[in-house]
């Protein structure tokens, strides 16, 4: 049954323990919308550019070919000289300067007169039509033309590919291989881009050691903060972490303030008494949604601290996974002028067996995939990360849902559809 | 009609002049797949694994988390102790101690005593359950049980995530985000993975100014390089170009000798005088195929220059971005240890106009999308390279297919599913 109140009333389930009322996803996705600006525009090398958004449209400068060129390998002639030509009647013209790639002829072409022309290669003034070497038969100084070419053949007029003053890419273009190579080609060096969000990821857990040391004792290794930084890059992000801060007020709120568009708190976002960073943001800036109806994540927040946008995540890796796919992630890519869409390839595909929700909440179900089909994994908590490793994808189930039965067709989000690239060197 | 014979004799098509015979793509490909090994391993940190593929699979050297832990805030008691404990009889258990994230309770538990503990703490010796916060009243040094708890129950056993010695992840594994948490929350420091491919770009021709230039006079910028240099990127390789290489077989021989594992040399690609490099690789290592029955792309190549894989593609930007896309990002991939098929998102949609091919030839067919259709683009000639701008994907006519009609559906890969993103920073 849909709920009509963004908020729902909170129930004995114990994960959503605290939370006087819980927010809406949507909810909060609204807010988050309403705060959501591409960053000013900045200037990359050519280099660079791949990837990037476009902060300005983009006109050609030039004409791209900035001259008519020869579309093959041949002669260029003038089409009058080949009339009536013909195997049987081959017409004679005389041989008198080469054009190739980069060098012209050295002069005009005139009636009764051949350049002898390579693909790409500037057609000579004088000369109209470009006749394939195929169709002349080659002698010392002269060919003999076997067939008639009509005015205009094989040229590439001049701005055939690109016209000066024409538009070339939108504002907004997340730039492709391709578009490299055409803003190239007409000369740009530089480009305006949206500048990519900076990203402090502030990971707080006096139980975290560093990533990269070996867990010991009561000690468990940070694995929100890796995964962060490769959902940031992933997103066209720059993150950066700074160790493990103390889990006092003070370390909280000075990483907060950081330097940064975006912060990400890892950990303490829900309301109990050792929850510092959902208080200091109350305190200091606006925790605008705290507490959220869904699973896992339901003890997420975010809000504001001065310019930047801030994101409590909830310090249960599973948990943490889905609350920056659903918020954080998304304000990344529109900060960078992206698309908000999720950055998953999305499938069709029929379930296994059942899966079940509650009415009030929506779900996060991490599937397997065989085949067209796909199989709820067992269920497993918010604690447990490899849950994810072993998932293919997930499946969104909405607020207004109880689940759905074995055989049903449902939206799968694929994991792996995220290449690996990095910044073109040059 | 499908043709039986791998090579199919040259037509009258000029774009075929000068080969005597032209490949099958899947010839080609049958040969390339005979040539690709992944590359061997190298170690990585941490924070630059996400994207890169294991060498290796990953059995975990610990377990995750090493201790019982409790999954609520609440008291860690003896469950036996609770037994009969109701709002109308509460039981009193002695708070003797607490227990917290990194901060263990210094002493165990016995019966008839209760340790203060939150989510995520070791559970103390002695103690068999967790009961919640909310089932208890709290005293200044006692609780009173409200409601008797199962053994176990909410405890969060060793190894709940991941027990030791349980492989994590399998060898040819590309790495997600939570893979990359997955792994630092085992210890992993470092991981093996299969080395990326070193790619030199050879961007031949006089007509030629770098990337970065003015086109000036019948000098044409490269739009080749920069292009290949982002496919390079989104593919896992390593690319790297040294300006333009001057057209001459001495040059264009050093730099195939470059050190690298792919090179790729645009431009010079038929079998005109002026096309150095098929006769080099010729002559110094082995032109497996020369000439390929596709459109556009069909005076491309590759062979083998002592440990390199050498791809020729034409210098056309058109041809060069479609023989890339169907010859050397495949091989890139699959020496990165990446799967071979095609990088882009493929959707199936319906042709708005007819799209015309010719059966011995594979067409690479650009579309634009509008909706659940797509609209061929107006035919135009490999050097229009903005015409993949325009496009948002592409249709591939099989060999056997004179194409399509109006009105039939087609697989059609997208351009723009390739997101933008870089290695992590620390």
């Amino acid at each position: 049954m849909p709920q009509p109140d963004p908020t729902v009333p909170a129930t004995s389930d114990v994960r959503m323990k605290g939370f006087a009322r819980r927010v809406r996803v949507e909810q909060a996705w609204d807010w988050l919308a309403s705060q959501l600006r591409p960053l000013p525009t900045e200037t990359v090398a050519l280099h660079e550019a791949w990837g990037r958004v476009l902060s300005e449209s983009i006109v050609s400068a030039v004409d791209v070919p900035g001259f008519p060129r020869a579309m093959m390998d041949g002669y260029a002639v003038v089409a009058a000289d080949t009339e009536g030509a013909t195997a049987y009647n081959p017409l004679p013209l005389q041989v008198v300067d080469v054009s190739l790639p980069g060098a012209p002829a050295h002069q005009a072409l005139t009636a009764g007169q051949a350049i002898r022309i390579m693909t790409g290669a500037p057609v000579p003034q004088g000369a109209d039509a470009v006749l394939p070497v195929e169709r002349v038969t080659v002698e010392t100084e002269q060919i003999l033309v076997q067939d008639a070419v009509a005015r205009g053949k094989h040229i590439g007029p001049q701005g055939e590919d690109i016209v000066q003053g024409h538009a070339l890419l939108p504002a907004g273009r997340q730039l492709r291989p391709q578009d490299v190579g055409v803003l190239s080609s007409t000369g740009n060096a530089e480009l305006p881009v949206v500048r990519r969000p900076r990203v402090r990821v502030v990971v707080t857990g006096n139980e975290l050691l560093p990533a990269g040391a070996m867990p010991a004792g009561y000690q468990i290794v940070d694995a929100n903060g890796p995964m962060l930084q490769a959902l940031i890059a992933r997103d066209g992000g720059i993150g950066f972490q700074r160790g493990i801060v103390e889990d006092t007020p003070q370390a909280i709120l000075a990483a907060m303030q950081d330097d940064a568009d975006i912060i990400l708190v890892s950990g303490g976002s829900s309301v109990g008494e050792e929850d510092h960073a959902p208080t200091l943001l109350r305190e200091h800036g606006e925790l605008a949604i705290h507490g959220i109806a869904m699973r896992p994540s339901s003890p997420a927040g975010m809000g504001r601290l001065g310019d930047r946008l801030v994101f409590l995540l909830p310090g249960n890796p599973v948990s943490c996974l889905c609350a920056y796919d659903f918020f954080a992630g998304r304000a990344i890519r529109a900060l960078g002028g992206r698309a908000t869409n999720w950055p998953y390839r999305e499938i069709t595909a029929t379930l296994s067996r059942k899966l079940v929700s509650a009415v009030g909440r929506v779900d996060y179900a991490r599937v397997r995939q065989t085949g067209d089909q796909v199989e709820p994994l067992a269920i497993s908590g918010a604690s447990v990360l490899s849950s994810t490793t072993r998932a293919d994808g997930f499946v969104i189930i909405p607020q207004d849902s109880e689940g759905y039965p074995a055989g049903a067709t449902v939206q799968v989000m694929l994991y792996d559809e995220t290449p690996h690239t990095t910044t073109p060197t040059a």
